[in-house]
């Protein structure tokens, strides 16, 4: 096999389980023999072409092994988007490096830019052999069954609406509505893993709003006032970059980043439920709350969950097995064998094609109104999300 | 002692472990024979007012200890102001359901209510013994050490600054601030909390915002700078309620509760946390985001305090027995005999002092400049907070 450093980094928004995925790479490396030293860009490629690049070898193996369960991206993150001028310098520091082995964990802009470093140093005659690693909490990744990262971000969703819900049906009679809103710019994942809270019909979440579809402020007044008809108060989901049909992000903000994104939620400085509380109570006069939980859903280890971990992991190491394999250009993949049980294998997805972009929600998996989930979406979300706790629920018989 | 039956209720907003309690309340009376039935109030005073009560003698004995890890207030809540025309009603409900224990769990409103009502019957020459189970993640109540469903919540807090806050440092170079909001309105126990986050002086939070101090913008923005100096990102925790040294709310919101309390963050349907982000954007052009988890903080058991489920437990069951040896206008108290080790035991203290109003923080859990807490703080929650899970940290020796 090719001989050489490896290096290996994060990129874009950090997970619960992105770090495992860096245990299993940088495990994988330190047991193959014809790796040399196993390297890790600081911030990404932006710390990368700066030369600020680590020896992970000179880690304490039990920080390694501690980095199965901690959360957030410990190498560092960057969201720099690749311009053609950037690629010399990072040949030269390849180069200067003497690394042969590249690996980065992320989402479609990352596996992108693996794609063209990898494709930049074929043509300039530089052997380098780069496999991408999952990651993204908004599982929007094509080629893969779910992405890590997801399934601990959708529990701690699912967690968050299912005992606010309870809360909120506990004080119907002081407050009449509660708003939960994730993360998740275009793929409404994470929204609709709230329906996993639901087991009686008067749970949380009655209405999930998901960004797959146009928002329609009287359909979705009117829908709150039907819950609330019903149940005495409502349980509200939405997705942050939920829009209207002309494609005005309800939270209205117009802030754009980097990529040119809109900016949606908090780092636009207003947010979407922020937007829908005050609806509601002017539509109806309620009182009510919203919750904007951010980047906490990202980063919640001690909600982390278990299969996730597993997973990450496990993406992580068969990365580097297929390094050193030969095998390039390509993002290692979960494949679902089953859903109940629950099995899974991996596989891998050329990077071209993740790298082309998001991936929404299945049609089937939303129902026909738009503001729920199907029974197809939650067969598939059950066991990325796994067992929520069983509350009790008093009968009250009447005295 | 006194025969007849006894009902439990609970007011005000809910906690993670204030079903503990009423858990403690119920197998208490259950095991008091001349108690005849255990009565249970739907929402509080003002579902006992309309007759809404139940027999908790009926509830399957796994689904009373159920309730011992059971979020929220399975009784269902309220916050019901009494009214001088409330007390003929509340008598004639407690004869016609031969009352003669009569316990709540709240907050300082609650034990007015159970002063004022025990005072009534008293009056009337009804023979009634009320006694108070302490509740409030604010932690405001006096007579007490702490309250029951405080640590766990401030659990919630520490733990959501602390991965939140490592979330922050890995994408300084994309983010450069975060702001976590807190509830608790005039009360700093929340926000200060946060500081169990800390190990590392770069850790989160940098800077603690308490209610008990005035908000002064240019020093906030000044503090903001040194930290972003220093560390290259800035970590924010703010109580909902802070307020400029006019007694104006950095939130801005005017609406006002049943009490004539001010309504803070998101039920007034904007935040302090979003005002102080926009704040910082504006000077500094920053990138960032906030974070308002609102009752999320009130009810997540899965980051229950197994000492606050233990205490509030106690509580509920000292309650009883105070009750049932014939004490009454009293709220069961926790006493800290010892801090490390950390040693508990249960007191008493007037109703009618609990009932007077919010404990602040003591001047001296504040640092001189009002943005932090002190060490004395620190070694205060320290036991209520309990251990925070150890997360690793590369040491990235430069390649």
């Amino acid at each position: 096999m090719l001989r050489g450093n490896a290096i290996v980094g994060q990129s874009g928004g950090p997970t619960s389980v992105i770090n495992a995925s860096l245990c299993g790479v940088i495990q994988g490396c330190l047991a193959q023999k014809d790796i040399g030293r196993t390297l890790g860009m600081r911030y990404g490629i932006e710390g990368f072409m700066q030369g600020n690049v680590i020896d992970l070898g000179r880690e304490a193996p039990a920080v390694i092994e501690g980095l199965r369960t901690t959360p957030s991206s410990a190498l560092g993150s960057c969201r720099h988007k690749l311009k053609d001028a950037d690629f010399p310098a990072i040949l030269e520091k390849l180069k200067q490096y003497d690394i042969r082995y590249y690996f980065l964990a992320g989402g479609n802009d990352t596996m992108d830019t693996i794609h063209r470093v990898e494709k930049y140093c074929r043509e300039h005659g530089y052997e380098l052999i780069g496999v991408g690693v999952p990651k993204t909490v908004d599982n929007d990744l094509c080629g893969t069954d779910h992405t890590p990262g997801f399934g601990s971000a959708a529990r701690y969703v699912a967690m968050s609406v299912k005992q606010a819900g309870m809360l909120a049906r506990d004080m119907k009679k002081v407050d009449q509505y509660v708003i939960f809103q994730t993360v998740g710019r275009s793929a409404g994942w994470l929204p609709a893993a709230a329906a996993l809270a639901r087991k009686s019909e008067d749970d949380a979440p009655h209405i999930i709003l998901m960004p797959e579809r146009a928002f329609d402020r009287e359909k979705f007044l009117a829908d709150v006032k039907r819950c609330h008809d019903r149940y005495g108060w409502c349980s509200v989901v939405c997705g942050e970059g939920v829009c209207y049909a002309d494609g005005t992000p309800i939270s209205a903000s117009q802030t754009k980043d980097k990529f040119a994104n809109v900016e949606f939620g908090a780092m636009g400085g207003t947010s979407a439920a922020m937007m829908l509380h005050r609806m509601i109570n002017a539509e109806f006069g309620w009182r009510g709350e919203f919750q904007v939980c951010e980047s906490l859903q990202m980063c919640a280890a001690d909600r982390a969950e278990p299969g996730d971990v597993e997973e990450a992991y496990a993406c992580g190491r068969r990365a580097v097995e297929l390094a050193a394999g030969g095998t390039s250009g390509v993002m290692v993949s979960i494949v679902r064998e089953s859903s109940n049980p629950y099995r899974w294998s991996l596989g891998t997805a050329p990077l071209a094609e993740v790298a082309l972009g998001a991936k929404p929600m299945p049609d089937e998996f939303i129902n026909a109104e738009g503001n729920y989930v199907t029974q197809a979406c939650i067969d598939y979300l059950k066991p990325l999300v796994g067992e929520l706790p069983d509350y009790v629920r008093l009968a009250g018989v009447p005295a």
